[in-house]
């Protein structure tokens, strides 16, 4: 049995999925493409060398008879829309993040995932469908370690265009560990605080950079996140787990030794795009794999719905310098 | 277009083959099977799950006409005939190491693919396909380290059985070095020389165990390879190679990094089937690709040859102690 | 010319600084000892087989005039008054921390040292006379990760015995790193906030272990240093500098690479005093040096009085949980 | 008691022993001085500071009454004479490599030292008292790798100079490790060969480097050693010893770790005076106490007599190209 996919949003993440579910992923087709501009998704299925129909507007093709499940790939304030009519045509659906711009928009739809009865949704994130994040949380379940008391993180990319604000250090960057962290440690969190430490000369005047976000978990487990977008020197994703009786690192990506100049040396990424390459085919898989088997697995809308009141919380701590607490209700067995 | 695939020997590595083929890579589907003991072939078809017919006879699966392309992973001695036979048939064939089991079996096969005028075969080593060793390759060419003058090699496994004998310390284990390393340098063997250092205790008292290998390249570049099949602490492949300015290492495979009593550790693998499973992948995808290309690039019948050629020569080596030449023709314009 | 020193204390930092100024460093000798138990002084004489006079009061050593210089090794809270007898002789003195138990008793040192005109006291922070963190050091004076933003730093031990209160985690354990990070960074500080972690099962009922501070300095540098110290594993200080333009990290001891039991390791230590016993000497040697050259160079009372004044903040904000202010005048010429 | 030292030969070494004998070691000073240019002797004692008498005669430094003890730094064809005398005049003699040019030479001096009935000579030999070889050392003594079968090593050097010839590799440079591998192994050498791989560019026309040197011992362990002495990209010194259940590795010289420029990386030293420079002060001061401890235990004439003998079949191997055999008598009970 072949999916056959329909894809809302042709932009460049959405021909990169199209790319995956025609032509590197098993089990999947695409057979419906919409986007706000009609022309591009046509421009789109004739590059790709694909056989899909355009559709004129995504309601209907979430409702073509033809069109398994969804990709929503669009533009961010459409995507709630877009995942309601999913759920309410009975079809699975893949959300890139954010599921919803606003935590309300993201509850409305686990409401109505509740109602359906059975998961439908996959949040697109991708960070628990990597190698690295799994061995990590493979050695933290095996209680090599302890109880896990403390992470260490840091999110760093070489820069950032102008158009990046300090909220989007939130919104668009610490949401990754937001999701990934409470995966990681199957607990969620209760407060949030925002430390400013000298501004770097690298950033534009409007941006504060770097930022520290302190984190504390349900369990008590502190977490510090050292957001710096404009660190210069690569793309870096740390993750330290220190438990009670030992440390767990997050591997480094593998790389080349090399001797040279003086130095021995290995490289770090400067592309963000490579970092994660392959957790991209794996999650998408995973949602394939997913539907065919009755069973929705990935990061769900309840994760979406948490994350964005945890990245309110955290946007409120930028603001007010405070420690803010973040209120979230108990994860509902449907989502366990 | 989906590639329909006939596999000759059902055993663990057809095995493994065969889900690959059915589950794990775009555009190939295997329709038929044959295996010495039929019965085997049948269960292994019901046990995958797939639709296959079931072949009496390697031949005759070579020979029917729904198949487009075969995979040769039956017993060693059987594979010389069944690529030949492929080759008569015009169809691409991909041949699990060894090609032949002399290296004049392998030269036949190698006319026989010149004479039929196009590039059929693919020869199942795998560790081109290792993202690590591309790395390696990629910075070579790069010439950040210059004209490579030597390599330091390794090839440990934990233990071997009482069954491993001194000299497939050469044709089992040497021989993926002995492919590995001429496609990293571009360049073929002239000289080979063994050195049996003091025996471990670990290893049954028939067999040689560690051995050195040395190995010349036309270019003048020296290699040796430690192998070392008895070496307890895992299963462990180093690659260093020497230029002129600088030095590249194969990179260790990824792993969480742990502090944890008293040590700073990350883990080494302890079975050989983990290390390069991966590129298992990759290689046959690969294969399927590269016939619908019309374009077959993996390791072919010239490498097969020289492989053999060269593994002649260490077991030679082997037995006098002496340095022995390897005497190989120039690669032909058809296999560059 | 030899350095005659008195040593004031014969417990068991008395008897190690007694024997390397005896036996292990340049250009000094013991003449002179005194201890609260007399006995025990007699004894350490004559184990370690020197020469020295008996004196029944500290006050009589340091106006001794066969004594050159003064190392004060007592108990804690008899430092501020030797080490003022010792300004008053006019004596240069090498004070074990805490230079006194208060601010105020520092900031008299401090009063008492300016009056005098000149330097005599040497505190006994020896960590900036470590190899490792004065290598960090140079990375960061010669700009090669531009300018100082964050510092992430722990600070761990093994166990802790019942007698190590919550507050030891500032006044014994992160004492060091208030007095190296400073250092480093030629900074000072500003705030001071503690946090406290999940707690781990393996502390002692009344000890809050692990804690987390977080420092300012007046340049807006942020500092996080996590204090651990039953974390099991090992003694282990880490430091890590983020810059503008890149990271320095304080180098991991020395230690044998091994590959054992499906391991790739390195040795943690978890003995504390291997940890920076090279820089015991060094310390001592540049207080012998520093005299005979006409100039005391190491941490300074100073030091000693911020080093204070910092610690009463933290421990300020262990208990109110809030961001606790640090007050301090601007580092007076005198000490530059 | 402080050790009264005569120095022969004023050197660049020579200088930086009296430096050490003068103001880093502890209990010896230096009281004699000569050098076959006596201006430049005179102008040593004025530059360094010290109160020593300069001899016309290096017979006569050593026979004179106030001189406890003797370093030869002279000229190395001069060095067999004079150490010969110091035997002869029943003194403790401390000889910088090589004991003599020629391995009779060094013979005479054992059995000089044999007749005398106690040992006199320490030979220069430094490694052996670098904390690195000394954890590898107690990682193998303590068999936590079992048996050692093989050693993987390389001694690389940025650059030579046009008077660095082919035969250098092995009496200037390789004898460090013929040195220091017999004494981490504790066994002696039976067999050499020499490989000459690709010649690197970067060499002189009449220099063959790199250069890989076989040696087996007595237990049969087999060492490889690659010297590359215009390797460029740093001074590096590598010892990899193979044991029966695992291997220990040689610790890279501890440096800060960078982030920067897209690369994690450490410092390879460029100037090897810095790699054992610590290691020097540590055998001079074992030459020093064991003087004073009644044995000299340092590497003796006895380890400068083998290296002899080993660095000549390894010449003997660079010019036969094969394997030549090392014919070493047993160990006499007098060097044990």
């Amino acid at each position: 049995m072949t999916l056959r996919i329909g894809v809302i949003g042709t932009g460049a993440i959405g021909q990169d999925h199209i790319r995956r579910c025609s032509h590197a992923l098993v089990g999947s087709t695409v057979v419906a493409v919409n986007d706000i501009n009609q022309e591009q998704a046509a421009k789109v299925v004739q590059q790709q060398g694909i056989e899909a129909e355009v559709y004129a507007s995504g309601h209907d093709l979430i409702n073509a008879p033809e069109v398994d499940a969804i990709l929503v790939t669009s533009w961010g304030p459409s995507h709630e829309e877009f995942v309601l009519s999913a759920i309410s045509a009975g079809k699975p659906v893949f959300c890139e993040k954010p599921l919803a711009v606003t935590a309300e928009g993201c509850k409305k739809i686990v409401e109505a995932e509740m109602e359906h009865g059975k998961r439908l949704v996959q949040v697109g994130f991708m960070r628990p469908y990597d190698q690295g994040y799994r061995a990590l949380k493979a050695v933290i379940d095996s209680d090599k370690i302890g109880e896990p008391l403390m992470i260490h993180a840091a999110h760093r990319n070489p820069t950032v265009g102008e158009s990046y604000t300090t909220e989007m250090a939130i919104v668009d960057t610490l949401i990754h560990e937001i999701n990934v962290l409470s995966w990681l440690l199957d607990d969620q969190y209760v407060s949030a605080q925002v430390i400013y430490p000298r501004k770097t000369s690298q950033a534009f005047a409007h941006l504060k950079d770097p930022q520290i976000v302190l984190l504390e978990t349900a369990k008590g487990t502190r977490i510090d996140v050292e957001v710096f977008v404009n660190c210069q020197y690569g793309y870096d994703i740390q993750c330290e787990v220190v438990g009670e009786r030992g440390i767990a690192k997050l591997p480094e990506p593998a790389s080349v030794q090399l001797r040279s100049g003086a130095k021995l040396s290995t490289e770090i990424l400067m592309d963000w795009k490579q970092r994660f390459i392959d957790a991209y085919d794996v999650e998408l898989q995973a949602f394939i794999d997913g539907i065919k088997a009755g069973k929705i697995t990935g990061p769900s809308s309840w994760d979406g719905y948490t994350a964005a009141v945890t990245a309110d919380a955290c946007v409120a701590a930028q603001r007010s310098g405070a420690i803010e607490p973040i209120r979230l209700p108990q994860r509902p067995a449907f989502y366990e």
